[in-house]
């Protein structure tokens, strides 16, 4: 048994404390990883407030970190000690089944093992996420951070990054594409850089005017004021993708009446029952999809695309002590785009 | 002022009763049709449902007719006396928004006129449908019904037909495609036909064994039994597209979950809200879609292609003095596969 120190939920406060936390010795495949820096997800509060109402168990956040290996397994190869590297909300699969085999470990039958909160596959125990000092991973789900990209503000790819990138891919985003994006926050501002380095022309959809000007500075050509009708009127059956990013429920009638004939709503970063109107999808032939994270090659992939088109996330560093402070400012989205922790006041 | 004889919705009982109806002298641009067949469609009982609670209108269903044109009007040139033709659910559009001019009338900005209970575009009377022995129509909503085809059989063609052509079109169908289609009936039959024809694998899914023999004589290679747990999951994430034909509200979830990665779930048939779990469509990044009739084109296209392949519906054919008798079966699903009524007797 290793240890080290990260941010364990405590269930009667709803708060996170720093605590020593257990991380196993190394299996013949895994990677320890000096975590370094660890973005902060909408779905790190899902789970807080979700162990508030049942804290049967242990919670450690955190599912999009940087860091560098310290150590490797002996059956590893393809890592050594002193490399970058990242990891996702996705740490093992059952890498049998169809899904694991084409890749897209996301989608596995067996339903992946999740970074934290997730059952280990050979100990049953339960995984302890990236507000930490050190994590062990198989290094099958550690990926070589390319050079350039920063480490702190490369972070947020490994959840953020991948969410988009996957409805772009799957959506065949590119030259000639029009992509809007709805809601400009740490999905929404990675969307429109991803989509217009894609070579899309590419629109951001917000309730105000507020973001206009970042909007023009993260990429976008277009900006349309969602609760403006005569604006939404004139983006009506207008892009090839919408990709909705709004991490609420919310009405999705308006965003599919701005998709084009053929195009398709993808929407993202909320999870729950999805409503629409068939007459909504039925007049222009519209489809709906979602998406969330990404298997092992498209990760991989994203974080290449990243590092030649030299994206990362904009980002609000703090020191990891202040994590209580950024989930509570994430609840409110005082955030520009993204909170990243810096873990080295772990030591 | 023209007078013809049809099948009119009595309010008071909510059946239809034979009686003398007014169609418009002819346009330039119209046809008169002598309306031989018109078959019976889901959504005529919707309407005369909507009709009982609501009868503040006149209502003479059917949309899906054929027949042979009797009278052209001054500036027609593309059809003769004599003439087979067919119409279907939409007689006319805007013809000037980017919907109509791409050939999608059927996605009219303004909403195109339906067959019946619309409301006509110059004079603003309600349009009466093919439930009657004449129909006036503008040329560019007749369809030259291609030899080969049996004038009663090829009715439902119109709406039935060109409903589940649409979504076969867009979702790209062809040799190699894996297609389920849920629920056999009307709209079921049909996209068998037309899915097998096109070269895809397809398959029958329906509640029972009960019409295994009848899908294989369609020409499905597969069949799965809905309510059989086992036969479901062996079908999980297997059809690049599934057309739901079940008209009747239902939980999509089954047969989302029988779509392959990347695949769509097309539903058809049955208006209303339409809701489906986040996590039933990202994982596998499967999409929702909806389709209802078809644009000018596309309409001519599907005629051309059942000619080809002859593919026609399977009707039960009936003397229209036995419309009410139909619509009742009909509500039973007790019909192989498609009322046609024979307006013969209405002379």
């Amino acid at each position: 048994m290793r240890f080290t120190t990260g941010w364990l939920a405590d269930s009667a406060t709803g708060t996170l404390r720093r605590a020593a936390l257990e991380r196993r010795d190394l299996r013949p495949d895994d990677i320890a990883v000096r975590v370094e820096y660890c973005g902060v997800c909408h779905t790190d509060l899902h789970a807080l407030q979700a162990h508030k109402s049942d804290a049967s168990g242990v919670l450690v956040p955190g599912h999009e970190f940087t860091g560098v290996v310290t150590e490797v397994g002996s059956a590893v190869s393809d890592f050594a000690p002193g490399d970058r590297v990242a990891v996702g909300n996705i740490v093992d699969s059952c890498g049998t089944c169809r899904a694991c085999r084409t890749g897209q470990e996301n989608f596995c039958h067996e339903f992946p093992t999740l970074t934290y909160g997730g059952a280990d596959r050979q100990d049953g125990s339960t995984t302890l996420g990236g507000y930490s000092r050190e994590y062990v991973v198989s290094n099958r789900f550690g990926y070589h951070l390319p050079a350039g990209l920063d480490t702190a503000a490369a972070a947020p790819l490994l959840c953020a990054g991948v969410t988009v990138w996957e409805p772009l891919q799957a959506l065949g985003v590119g030259p000639g594409s029009t992509v809007a994006v709805a809601g400009l926050g740490g999905l929404g501002h990675l969307a429109v850089k991803m989509a217009t380095a894609l070579g899309a022309t590419t629109s951001v959809i917000s309730r105000t005017l507020d973001k206009a000007d970042e909007a023009r500075v993260l990429g976008a050509q277009g900006f349309v004021v969602s609760t403006d009708a005569r604006q939404m009127e004139a983006v009506r059956d207008h892009f090839d993708v919408v990709i909705d990013t709004i991490p609420a429920p919310h009405d999705l009638a308006p965003y599919l009446r701005a998709v084009a004939m053929d195009g398709t709503l993808s929407h993202l970063g909320h999870l729950g029952p999805l409503t629409v109107e068939t007459m909504d999808l039925l007049i222009g032939r519209k489809k709906l999809s979602s998406a969330g994270s990404g298997g092992r090659p498209s990760t991989a992939a994203m974080l290449r695309f990243c590092a030649e088109h030299g994206i990362t996330a904009d980002i609000e560093l703090l020191p990891s002590s202040q994590v209580n402070r950024a989930l509570e400012r994430l609840e409110r989205n005082d955030v520009r785009y993204r909170f990243v922790l810096d873990m080295s006041d772990l030591d």
